[in-house]
């Protein structure tokens, strides 16, 4: 390879290689289709990617990544105060947006609680939930973690440390997936589905 | 989407969506990797992206890809100036490249002859190719097209080309690759790995 591509190209594969999703082969086939793609993606790209480096920034209130600090969702004076959804990422964060579920505002955890890799309280970004919950306009929080059993635990984590404030604390509801046939779920699921059932 | 995620961040996962083997979805996991790694992978991406874009050339003498004109390959005299491999991609050439099988040069069509895609001996670099193998210096063209129906169809098209040019025309061996087992290969393989059988 050394001795085919130049080094600047064998750079940019090694970078690319190196984006979830792309192994050493299929960065080599980014790079080549980048290349051929010059006009329409490669000057685009390398503007786009500079633009980014330069001027994305991580909101000091929610902990989004944007341009501006703080954040659009922070600064959009639309959404409703009262609520805060917590997440434990900005992915999850972008994808409640997709779903346009609920107008409000987030709060991103960075991870959750989580001993056996050494994540506690300190790691996460919980202190500032609490100054965030105690402002008397917020009402409500909504935990937005994955079911999972990590998620579960700092779910728990965050009603017992805001529950000397006057803040509804809720959770995501279980149930069946939209377009989900009940034969593939797991029975914790159904359960949960059973109990939590609603009126037609 | 829009309203979540600033327009400059919205413009690199659209680009990025854009490389094969990304989808949209990918596409976001990949950017946010990038802000992640911020020191490590976004500002070097950033520089490496706006290199190849502003320095990558195609050889004017064989269709690769470098900084330079004539490429690395074209100029690199410990090669042997009597060989030329015609391949149809950039790949194609790494690949071979990779494997270090044979120390010449290389000839890169841009594709190859497919009439149902209206691709004819026109849209491809073959009067590039009888020019360089006319050059008295050329002994051989090895022909390390694809084994496909257009594959076979372009190399007896070149075959044809050059047979008033006094070089021999030689093409890839057809046989059982490298690890491979029988139960799983075609019978054309087969037929081809007997026919062309070696002596132990």
């Amino acid at each position: 390879m050394a001795s085919s591509t130049g080094p600047e190209l064998e750079r940019l594969i090694q970078l690319l290689a190196r984006l979830p999703g792309l192994g050493p082969r299929s960065a080599r086939r980014a790079a080549l289709h980048l290349i051929r793609k010059r006009e329409a993606l490669l000057g685009p790209l390398a503007d786009a990617v500079r633009v980014v480096a330069d001027r994305v920034v991580t909101c000091t209130t929610c902990g989004n990544v944007d341009t501006s600090v703080p954040c659009a969702i922070c600064q959009d004076t639309r959404r409703d105060p009262a609520v805060l959804i917590v997440v434990e990422s900005v992915s999850d964060l972008w994808a409640l947006e997709r779903a346009a579920a609920l107008n409000a505002r987030y709060h991103v955890l960075g991870g959750v609680l989580s001993p056996l890799d050494g994540v506690g309280p300190d790691d996460l970004n919980l202190a500032s939930l609490a100054e965030r919950a105690a402002d008397p306009v917020v009402t409500e929080v909504i935990i937005a973690l994955n079911a999972t059993v990590d998620g579960q635990t700092t779910a728990h984590f965050i009603t017992d440390m805001l529950q000397h404030l006057p803040v509804k604390v809720t959770r995501l509801a279980h149930g069946v997936p939209v377009g989900g046939e009940l034969d593939y779920l797991d029975e914790g699921t159904l359960v949960a589905a059973i109990r939590q059932r609603t009126t037609l």
